[in-house]
C-alpha cells in the first residue's frame, strides 16, 4: 500500500508536482522552480481537482517569492498571472489572495516574506489532510462490513491533496475493515475513474472494479452495491448538490432501488449564496472533448455535441451530506444553515 | 442525403459488405466472393446488428452455392461454418437454416439452385425493408411536430439492413417534418452511437447532437427531449426489454421527468419463452473493453470491469412498444398475448 503524494513541497527550491495527465501510464514528478512552469502545469491539467489547485497556487506564490525580491508588487503581479490560468476555480484564486495577505503591507523582509509563503502553503496542505480525515472519520459511520460501494469521478488525493472527499472516506472505511470493494465508473468524457481513481486505488490496494458509465444502472439493480457515493463541486442551501456530470442519474437510479447516495464534501463546497440548484452555474464544454479522447477520434468530424461538465442532483435523492464537521440528514436547509451559524 | 446501404447483392459474382469497423472515418466496400470472406466479415464485426447479420448469412448461402455444385451436402457443410462463426447471433443461424430448406432435397439443379438461394437473400432484404418502414410509419405517430429525441446505441440501416427500428423511427418522423433533432449517447464501452449512429444520421442530413452517456440524465431533466427511443435485443412476455447497457438508466431518469420511454422492436424479438426480465440472459464481455478503446488504454494494466452487453429496462418504464404490426400500450402482457394470437 502506497499513499498517493500529488504534490510535495521542497523549499527553497520550489515543489514537486505529479503529472496527472501521464496517469496511469507514467509517474512523473515535475520540479516546478518558477512561476511560469507553476502556471503551464495548472493549464495543461498536469494538476487538478479544487483543493488541490489551490495548494498548488499557494505554493506558486513562494516559487514567487523564492525567484524574485518578494516585494508586494511583485507577488501581486504573480498572483494575478498565476490566478488567469484557470480563471473558474474558485480555491486557486482564494489561496493565493490568501497567501499574498499573509505578507501584503508588512514589514518583514524578504528571507521572512519567504519564510512565511512557505509556511502558508504547508499549513493548506495540513489542513487539507485533516479536514479529510475529519470527513473521513464520520463518513466511515455510515458503512457496514463488507459493503461495496459505487463511486464518479476521482475525489482521492489527486484531488484534494489530502486523502480525498469521496474517496478519502472510502479508503479509511475499507482500512477500518467495513467497506470490502469500490465499483469506478469510467466517467466519460474525461475518463477520471479509468484513468485516476483505478489508478488510486491500486496504489492503495483497495479491491476495486471498472465499469462504463452505460453500466451502473444496472449494477445497482443487481443489488451489487449497498451505497453510492461521490464528491460535490457546489452544494447550494437546500442541499441541491452539483458534481460532476453522471452523478445525477446515479442518484436517480440509486432512488429506484432503495440504495442510500451519499456526498462528501468540506464545508468550502457549500455556496449559501444558491438558494438552489437551478442557481448553479453550469459549466459547458468543448465539443471535441466528446466523440474521442486523447487524439483518438471515434464520430464524424465536424458533429456537434452536449456537454455540460456537472450536473445538479437534487436534494431529495441525497441520504446523507458528509462534511468534516460531521454528518448532515435531511431536510438539509436547516442542517446546513444550522451548521453554517455553529 | 444518402441512403445507408450496409449490403448490396451483386449475383452471381457475390455481395458488398460496407465494412463496419472503418466506420466512420472511412466508407468501404468489401466484395464477398467466398465463404471464407464472409465468416472473416462476421467474425470481425465487419458487419454487425441481429437482423442484418441474418441477411448477411442468406447471401453467404448463396455465395457458397455459387462457389460448388449447391448440392444439399455442400451447403449444409457451408451452413455449419457460417453459423459457427457467431454462434449466439440467433438470426444469423435462423436465416442460414432457412436458406438450407428452401433447396433442400428438391430435385432443382445446380443453377436452378443457386437462383432460389439468391432469390430468397433478396426477399428478406425486401421484407426487412418493408417491416422497417411499416415499425416507422406506426412509430412517427408517437411524435409532434418540432419533437427532440434522445436515442442509445444503433438501430439504423447498420443494424437491420432495413431502415432500422428505432432509428427508421427517427428518420421517418423527421421526414413527415415531426422530430426535428436526435441526440445520440456515446454508447460505451463499444461507442456504437459516436461511431455508427452519428455516421448514419449525418447521411441522411438529420440534425443531431452527441453526448457522453454521462450527460444523458442532465439532458432529459434540462426539459430538451420530448422522447427517449431505442431498440431492444429481446422483449419479455410481460413487456420487460433487454436492450444494450445503459438503457434502463435513462428510462429511470425519463421516468423521474415524464419524458416518455419508447422501444421499437420487430415482433421476432419477443420472447414468450421468457416470463419477465429475470428470464432474460445477460452476456457479460472482456474487460478489456472497458478502460480503453482501439488499441488505446486508459486505466492501470490489469484492471478488472463490470462489463455487461446489455441491461432489463422494467415495462413499467415503458410507455409504448412500437412494431410492424402496431403500438403496444401498457399493460404489455394482454397487448403481446393478442398480438401472437392474431
Amino acid at each position: 500500500m502506497t499513499d498517493v503524494v500529488p504534490l510535495r513541497l521542497t523549499p527553497p527550491d520550489g515543489f514537486q508536482l505529479l503529472d496527472q495527465t501521464l496517469l496511469p501510464a507514467e509517474l512523473r514528478y515535475l520540479r516546478i522552480t518558477s512561476v511560469e512552469a507553476a502556471c503551464e502545469a495548472v493549464a495543461a491539467l498536469r494538476v487538478r481537482g479544487a483543493p488541490l489547485l489551490g495548494i498548488a497556487g499557494a505554493a506558486a506564490m513562494a516559487v514567487a517569492a523564492e525567484r524574485g525580491s518578494a516585494s508586494d508588487s511583485e507577488l501581486a503581479a504573480a498572483a494575478a498571472g498565476i490566478e488567469s490560468t484557470r480563471p473558474t476555480a474558485v480555491d486557486l484564486g482564494t489561496r493565493i489572495r490568501q497567501a499574498l495577505e499573509t505578507v501584503h503591507g508588512s514589514a518583514a523582509d524578504t528571507g521572512q516574506r519567504r519564510s512565511i509563503l512557505w509556511a502558508f502553503a504547508r499549513r493548506i496542505i495540513e489542513e487539507r489532510l485533516a479536514e479529510d480525515r475529519q470527513m473521513a472519520e464520520h463518513g466511515m459511520t455510515l458503512f457496514g462490513r463488507g459493503d461495496a460501494v459505487l463511486t464518479h469521478c476521482n475525489t482521492g488525493a489527486l484531488a484534494t491533496g489530502g486523502i480525498g472527499s469521496a474517496l478519502g472516506v472510502i479508503s479509511t472505511a475499507w482500512e477500518a475493515g467495513l467497506i470490502a470493494h469500490c465499483y469506478v465508473t469510467e466517467t466519460r468524457p474525461l475518463l477520471q475513474g479509468a484513468r485516476l481513481t483505478m489508478w488510486e486505488l491500486a496504489q492503495l490496494e483497495l479491491p476495486a472494479t471498472l465499469l462504463p458509465d452505460t453500466a451502473a444502472a444496472s449494477l445497482i439493480a443487481s443489488g451489487r452495491v449497498q451505497a453510492v457515493i461521490t464528491g460535490a463541486d457546489r452544494i447550494a442551501a437546500n442541499g441541491d448538490t452539483a458534481n460532476k456530470v453522471g452523478t445525477y442519474g446515479l442518484a436517480a437510479v440509486a432512488a429506484r432501488h432503495g440504495v442510500p447516495f451519499y456526498v462528501a464534501a468540506p464545508l468550502s463546497t457549500f455556496d449559501p449564496r444558491c438558494p438552489d440548484g437551478s442557481e448553479i452555474p453550469i459549466e459547458y464544454r468543448a465539443a471535441e472533448e466528446v466523440g474521442g479522447f486523447a487524439g483518438q477520434r471515434w464520430s464524424p468530424d465536424g458533429s456537434t455535441a452536449y456537454n455540460p461538465a456537472f450536473d445538479v442532483t437534487p436534494a431529495e435523492l441525497i441520504a446523507a451530506l458528509v462534511t468534516e464537521r460531521g454528518i448532515l440528514r435531511p431536510p438539509f436547509g436547516a442542517a446546513i444553515a444550522a451548521l453554517r451559524r455553529a
